[in-house]
């Protein structure tokens, strides 16, 4: 069952953080919402991490005619996924987004004036600082579990090296330990749609640079399918609108992408999109190591980890690479490829697929934790 | 040895051909350059086919001067795989492209001025329709071999199921019966990144739209390598020149691709870029044709195809599927997978490894024509 209305919550955190840059944000907000209740102990306690243009909006509807539910709905509820009969979920929205955490498009307390391209480049292991002092906030000394894909695997992946001692187990998927040149260039590309925008205006612009942004969305958008799917779904069709020998005539495939590309310009902030595709390149789980071995050999909590066959984006040889790490350290890690032709996006989607193994990941360690 | 100095030649034809569109274009221009003599029979002669940016400038220097060889210098001369002192080899600049044929920066008789988007779409077929007016032309009733790879294989095979009395044999390198929706995706959005350009003014541009073309050719570029090849080369390397939190810094690759994006636009007409990126699309062997089955029961010609394991623009499926129907109709015909990690350049890299293979398939088919 889903989850009723939410509401929005949020904390500033007026000291804000010293960034991997060497830079001090301040002061800090995060929005968050949280599903279920926290139990006495604190010890029921689990984190969403969002991806890229994802939010903290990750369950149920914000008013009686909200049309959507959040982006993750159908794994949180009554019975769900992440029961929240049993457990406490928290979701909250990273620093450098436009979904009410602080980001670009936030006032400099300096000039009073909005960030825009003066904000520091932030880390994924900035977005999981932030996030460790709203934890904090709320009493919760260890979470129960972290869960994301992508970009939130990423931080899964961060809480397991940086806090290894506030989380209880964490579960990854579709993602990788740092991203490919392949990856980087994608993003590349989509960062260099918006630039040649005239309208972003190296970032002052009053209105969103829209045919940039969308363009680089779509840029996005290609990397998160698979051949597969988009044969399934569009295959060769010419747009019935147009003809085949139109200069302008696109496929359905093409037709989509600028429809989806557009749409996002209403829903996501440029500057925002920008500064999250630059943490996802410069991630790199070894940050600061000499290797991935050092890296993981902080690990303490049992890591369980998915990747999907279709997965072009972060292939599946970027996760096993982590897993054979972590399994040569010794350390407890559970591995699963899922065969799915949904390409990147099979994380999102193909929820029912692996729910049995996550059910079963979290119960043992809930019912270890005495939740 | 490489050929010496070759002059570009030129045929017109007045009357031009009839379109796919059912549109006429006429007059045509094709440019084109041969190498080596044709013999008495006129039994001799190798038609090269170009990919989307090539040229008819396949081999040896245009003058004293010149600092670079044709695009695929490596194969043609004395001793070669396509060696001069045994076959003329011609290649000719397709309809559409920039480098001397008609394209859309040609004048309109009818106006005075350049096409632009007034030009017609054509397909691969009808480069191959004014290219069979160019082989008449030169007393060639029927060609020793056709070779091409990438939008070069497409025109290949086009000889193949539309010319099959023209050819006594044809060799396809990294192509495609027809361009998945993934590769449609990837052109679209370079497609779209040129409209994006306020300077394009929808073709009817002064200078080239340098921003536009160059974030065009970048993308096209991703899809010729392949995340082996770009690891190797570039790794997670940064750029020396920048600070890793700088907002405008860019990994190596990123650097890469953005030096050879702004180096294209000095060599390549954007509505060019754009009505070859639409041919290629539209590309389909079987159009007009019930099924791939009947398109080829059309061949009679010996057909050879190398596909490439790391090329993910046209992957080795696609050929294989024409390879199996081919013996599927009992044609004849020879496939071989090459292990290679330079993705879909590998047809224009790993001539040493395919070399051995077209040696002998050219020289069984030379034989049996006593050339």
């Amino acid at each position: 069952m889903s989850v009723s209305i939410v509401n929005e919550q949020s904390i500033t955190i007026a000291d804000g953080i010293k960034l991997d840059s060497g830079r001090i944000l301040a002061p800090i907000t995060l929005v968050y919402e949280t599903y279920g209740t926290l139990n006495e102990t604190a010890s029921n306690a689990i984190l969403v991490e969002h991806a890229w243009t994802g939010s903290a909006h990750l369950a149920g509807k914000l008013n009686e005619n909200d049309t959507k539910p959040g982006w993750w709905d159908a794994i949180v509820g009554s019975g769900r996924l992440l029961d929240t009969d049993r457990y406490f979920v928290i979701c909250s929205n990273v620093i450098g987004s436009c979904y009410g955490s602080t980001g670009p498009a936030s006032t400099n307390p300096k000039t009073g004036k909005s960030y825009n391209l003066t904000f520091p480049v932030i880390t994924v292991r900035d977005m999981v600082r932030a996030q460790k002092l709203l934890i904090e906030s709320l009493g919760i000394e260890r979470l129960l579990s972290v869960i994301g894909g992508s970009m939130g695997g990423m931080q899964t992946q961060e809480w397991a090296t940086q806090y290894p001692n506030a989380i209880a187990s964490a579960i990854v998927l579709a993602t990788t330990p740092r991203p490919s040149p392949m990856a980087i260039s994608l993003n590349a590309i989509a960062r260099w749609a918006i630039f040649n925008d005239p309208t972003w205006r190296k970032g002052e612009y009053k209105h969103s640079p829209k045919d940039g942004l969308a363009l680089a969305r779509a840029i996005g958008h290609i990397t998160f399918l698979s051949d597969e799917s988009m044969d399934a779904k569009f295959g060769r069709k010419f747009s019935a609108r147009d003809g085949k020998f139109d200069f302008f005539g696109q496929f359905e495939v093409e037709r989509y992408l600028t429809y989806n590309g557009y749409s996002f310009v209403n829903r996501f902030d440029a500057n925002s999109f920008l500064y999250l595709a630059k943490a996802l390149d410069l991630y790199d789980v070894t940050w600061g190591y000499e290797s991935l071995s050092e890296a993981f050999s902080r690990v303490t909590a049992p890591m369980q980890f998915f990747a999907f066959s279709s997965d072009w984006l972060y292939p599946p040889h970027q996760t096993e690479e982590m897993v054979a790490c972590l399994r040569e350290l010794g350390k407890p890690v559970e591995y699963h490829l899922m065969t799915s032709s949904y390409g990147h996006d099979a994380f999102l989607l193909e929820h029912e697929a692996f729910s049995p193994m996550v059910t079963k990941f979290l119960n043992d360690v809930a019912t270890a934790r005495g939740c």
